[in-house]
This record gives C-alpha cells, structure tokens and sequence, in this order.
C-alpha cells in the first residue's frame, strides 16, 4: 500500500475549539462533584480526601504536570465536603490555583498537612472521611489518623475513577485529537525510517513531531524498538541501530488539552521475514476479533466484559498453537491518565464495560532475542449510539520501508 | 560582563566515563546491601519491601524511568532479605530486569502483589517485613497484612533515602556532568533570547539542547516565565511572549547516567528596572551569605544543620524590610531524584547536613502580579575533604540579553 502520508490526519485543534473545551471542562465540573457527593452520601462519609493529580483536575480545574507530584509535596491534595471543595497547597502554586480552579477553597498548609488536618476537617465539619486508600500513602494514612483521633478514615477506591472512565464527548474528541498529532507524527517521520538510523534519534524525531504538532506534552516516553528488543514490551530505545530485515517497533501518545492517546505500530524495515509477516498477522487477526466481537455485541444492545475481550484475543493467539501470547493485558482505558479504568485483562471485573468510553486493544507476540509484534489502538464504545470506532486512524495494514 | 558561551563548560562525558560510573554502580550495590541489612538488624527485620524506583536502581540496578512507575503496576517493587534481593515483575518487564539486575531474584507475579506476597516473604523466611511507609500506598499496606497476618509489617522511612543522600564521588560527577550539560545548554540559548519569542518556544528550545546535549532525559520539566510569571514558584511556560525590560526566569535540569541537575537562573530582558535589580542583588546576597555560612562552618571542622542555612538565608531578604522571602525551602538534596534528602528548610531536621552530599541553594522572591527572582545552584559539600564547591558553573552575575 502507499504510505501515509501528514494529510491524511486531522490537523492539530485551532484555538476555538481549544477554548470550546476549556468551557465544556468548566461546565462539567459541577456535576462531576455533585456525583461525588452522591458517592459520598451513599457511604454515609461527609467528605472525600483525594490525592491523585487527574482526580484533582477533573474535579477542580487544578493542573500538575507529568511527575510534578512527586516535588509538590501536599499541593493538589483535595477535600470535597457537601459544600465546599478546598485545595490544599504550598506558597509554591498558591497563585496557579487561584487561576485554575477559582470555584475551590485554598488552603495554604505549608508541608505538614498531618498538623493542619484537624482544622481543615473541622472547616467542613466533617466526621468521616472517605481517603483515596489506593493514592495515599500508608505513613500519611497514619499520621492523619493520629492527628485527629475523632474522624474516621474510611478507605475509598474506584468512586473517581469510575466516573472518570466514562466520557463526555469533549473528553473523547481530545482524546482523537490526541490520536490525530500522534497518526501525523508518525507519518511525518516514515521517511526517515531506515537501516543504520538509531532508535534514539528515532524516537526523538517523532516526540519532536508530536510536541510541535500540536500536543502539550507526551502521553508517555516514546519507544522505539529495533529487532528483537522489540520483545520487550516496556523496552527504552537505545543507541541500536534499526536493522534491514526486521522489525520496528513504535510506541507513543501525545497529550492534547490534558488528554491522551495511546498508540502502538509495529513496521517492516527492507525485506520482511515470513516468520515476522506471520507474527503480525497473527496479532493483527487478534485484534481485530476482539474489535469485531465488540461492535457485534453493541450490535445486539449488549457490552461485553474488559475479561472476556482479553480472553477472546488471547484465544486466536493460543488457537493457533505457534507462539505464546502476550503476558500483559488487552488493554487499558485512557484519558487524563495514560492507565485508567476500564481494564481488558484477565483479572478484570466480570461486569459490562463502561459506556461511553475509550479504551486500547493491544495484543503482541514476543519472542526474546529474536522479534516483536504489538498493535494498539483506541476504541471508542459508544452503546447507546451504537458506535464502536477506532480513534487512532494510522493504517494496521503490513508497511514496509527504507527497502 | 560577556555573554557565556558553551565552550565555557564541560563537555558531555564521553563513553569511557559512562563506562566506567556503570562499573562503579556495579560495585556499590554489594556496599548498599549489606548497610540495608545493617538497618534489617538494628530494627530487628528480616526483609525490607520497597517501592521507589529510585532506591530500586540504586540498590538492584533496575531502571525504570520517570512517570514509568505509575503504569508498571507492582513491577520493581523489591524484597530484600537477609541473603536475597527479590525483585516482583509482571511479564513486560523480566527481560529487562534479567539484563539490568543480573543478582536479583525475578519474581513474576503478574498483577495481583497480595496474592503472591506469602510465597514471597515465605521464600526468604521473613517474619517481620519493613516497609517503606511513604512509597506503599494505605490499600496496598492493608491488603499485605491480610494476606500473610502472620507476617509483621513494620513502617519504615527514610533508611535508603539516608544512605542515598551521602555520596559516593561517580555519583557527584555524575550530578556535575549534568550540570555541565544544563550549564553549556543555556549558554547556547542565550542568543535567541530576545522580546517577543515565547516562553514556549524558548523551553522547547534548551529542552532540544539538553537532550542532544548529553543527556537522556531532563530532570524535570523546563520552567521558562516572563516578567510577573516568574512569581510562580512552579509555573510552567505558556505562549506568553519575553518581556522588554523584564526579568526571565529558567528552572531547568538535566539527567546523566540517572543523575540529575537543578538550577535556576532569573535573566533581564531589555534594559532592567531598578527595581528588579535591587531584588536580584538582594536574592543573590541571601544565596551566597547561605554558601558562606557553610564553608565558615566546613572551614571550622563543623556541618551546619539545613535549617540554619535556610534561616540564615532567609534573614537576609527578611533584613532588608522591603520584600517577603520565599514561601518554599532553600533547598534539597538531588540525585536519582530530583528532590530527596537533605532538606535545607524551616522543618528540615536540627542535625548537621550528611557528607559528602549535593543539595540546591536556591533562595527567591517572588512579587505577585509584577516579577520574581530566584538563583539556584547546586552545592557539593564534603567535610572531609574541606570542600564547599558549587557544580553549577552558569555565572550568577546579571546577564543583560536583547537590548
């Protein structure tokens, strides 16, 4: 097939549909608090004490970068009482959180949040605290615990995420969006593409086209895998030289508005071998089964479990009693975070999956010291409009290049 | 003065050197073990379980890079026991851990810890288990207990981040070679800083040339703010465009064979108000009476505790009665992360700075809405040896750009 080419994608968003999605963020905003507290009443707790940086900007407007939470110590911690959301901070981001999410209290408590954490429960009147079990720190769990001896701590897990895993359509058309610089970048980059060129300076092209092509950031660090370190399904690009003859692998996701994409490609450099060509068909039919298993079930007005999907590809893979099946899971939801509920896995929850939703379908065959084949990429599942569509756009059919 | 020029700072490290820091790491790990187990002894554990990816390169030789945490599940969590060094995988990454930690054992546990966590602390006899109580989430702390009841989880903190915060001398070379990096980096910048470029296109800017320029990664995103943006402590660049006659801040740095750099430099754009001159001079006295302060105290056989420093610094701003010190600490040690002990703040421990160690001295102030001033360098502090040398070779003097 030809190859494709930049214009085949949607270009980067312009500037209104940008400030279009700052305003439906806004919007939702309210409603999303007023499920939590829906949650909340329903637990019998009269506050919600959360930690994680996606958690806070959904909820708040409130934005960390990528690995900032590691150096803003307590800031972006959030307590959502009936009334009041309040933002705990340092004088580091005081000014930042005034700005982005002017609709929250803020409470500046410096870098021990255990010595302010009486006041702040009492400030809401809050007698027991639904705390983020999976986000917070057992030493901080324990010290909030010692610090006000009367408020009851009761773990929370999931109320947030579930809601996150289901989308509105300004969070799915970020995530195209996102999909869209991604499928440009790399077809921006094929050219480049040849025996000799390393991994590295590969993977550097392509996130400097995807960060000048419209996102705000990487979803994740770019691989770029030659050969057999294509095996590795979390490998590092390396200064390896892409070879003649073998695979490369690509896997990357740009962030668009705080929203991100997730995409994998598995390409051909020069002459395919037929045991490689056989490997991606293989992965390529696996795919698809799950896709189309999906789109068949919403067809029928029902959704399958993340499970059953995962197991489903695996079977084509296992059926063919060839090569071993992927040791990671089908997939993963995808949004503000780049691992989000809903999961395709074998140890995933035998309930339906969410809807609307976006999601990656992901299985590989790894072979150690010799190849690897992975194709990802993001399903949209809309039931109730019937709509189960791929959002990354870059073509699944055998490419071969620099031969 | 002149302009620096990158000539002006060392060049990367060539790969006999990076050669040779892999060689030293190799030989440390033994070292680190056996003082772990000194701590096991002393607190009467027989294993420590561990979560952070920096103490588990440190320790294992397991890389996992920034952010790449939050997706491998329980994968480079880490037992050690009295004999045993247990590294927990899930399939993505045992190929990896097989080539990086070749003295590990490869736990593959897929996904689910608890449920693999008796066999696990069965297979190295533990009865009484440290955890690292800051890194190990409240849910995952309870879900262990439950797994093993008759298995003790005692917290522990600090023990590793104590042993990293003293430095071997490749370590410290290899902080400085980041340095280098940083330093040469922004020296190339400085031509194409003038009004009118935008924040953003300047930090993409010296992001590129760090990252071509020895580096493999940044230590954290690059901070560019103009004018009154640079009174955001944490603020991260926008499309706003270089002032004329304004300030410039850059808070940026560079990572090294794992080792990162920290530095802040505040540049003037155009000609300089009086004032913002005025409160350069003054964040500038408050830095070197802080750096003075330590080589006095060095020079007298003693350490200073990182809360004098940071007192000391701050009565310098707070002695002149015209503008408020930074609301943040002076500084923090850095490493493989770019914060860790020691901290040098107004809760930092009273006891004497470790040694030999690196730390930020990094004093501001930060006018809302008009302008902001900090100069960040990194200190290396050996007491034995008498030495207090900064390892930032950026100079500290006004730099005067675009006029």
């Amino acid at each position: 097939m030809p190859l494709p080419t930049p214009a085949d994608f949607a270009p980067p968003p312009d500037a209104a549909t940008r400030a279009r999605w700052l305003d439906a963020e806004r919007a939702h905003r309210p409603g999303r608090l007023t499920r939590l507290r829906a949650s909340m009443a329903a637990a019998g707790v009269d506050a919600y004490f959360g930690a994680k940086r996606e958690h806070m900007r959904w909820l708040t407007g409130f934005t960390l970068a990528e690995g900032e939470d590691k150096v803003a110590g307590h800031s972006g911690q959030f307590l959502v009482g009936g009334e009041d959301v309040v933002v705990v901070t340092d004088s580091r981001y005081t000014i930042q959180v005034r700005r982005e999410a002017p609709d929250t209290i803020i409470e500046e408590i410096g870098y021990d949040l255990a010595a302010a954490w009486p006041q702040l429960v009492g400030r809401i009147g809050a007698r027991r605290v639904a705390v983020e079990a999976s986000s917070v720190s057992h030493a901080l769990w324990q010290r909030l615990a010692e610090a006000a001896p009367e408020v009851e701590l009761v773990p929370a897990g999931g109320w947030v995420e579930a809601m996150r895993a289901v989308k509105t359509p300004d969070e799915v058309e970020r995530i195209a969006a996102a999909c869209a610089v991604a499928d440009r970048a790399l077809a921006t980059l094929l050219p480049d593409i040849r025996p000799g060129v390393t991994e590295h300076d590969l993977a550097m092209r392509l996130e400097w086209l995807i960060r000048t092509g419209g996102a705000e950031a990487l979803a994740f660090d770019v691989a770029c895998l030659a050969g057999p370190e294509a095996a590795l399904p979390h490998g590092a690009p390396g200064d390896r030289p892409v070879l003649d003859g073998a695979v490369l692998l690509f896997d990357f996701g740009a962030q668009v508005e705080g929203y991100r994409s997730d995409m994998t490609r598995t390409l051909f450099v020069g002459t395919p071998s037929g045991r490689d060509l056989r490997v991606y068909d293989l992965v390529l039919q696996a795919q698809q089964a799950a896709i189309d298993e999906l789109a068949a079930r919403v067809g029928l007005g029902a959704i399958p479990h993340g499970r059953e999907l995962d197991a489903l590809s695996r079977g084509v893979i296992d059926a063919s009693a060839t090569w071993p099946a992927y040791g990671h899971g089908l997939g993963h939801g995808i949004g503000l975070a780049t691992h989000e509920a809903p999961s395709l896995s074998l140890s995933a929850p035998e309930t339906p999956l969410p809807s609307p939703t976006v999601f990656s379908v992901e299985p590989g065959i790894y072979l150690e010291g010799e190849t690897g084949v992975r194709i990802e990429d993001l399903v949209h599942l809309d039931a109730g409009g019937g709509i189960v569509e791929l959002l990354t756009l870059f073509p699944r059919e055998v490419l071969v290049l620099g031969a």
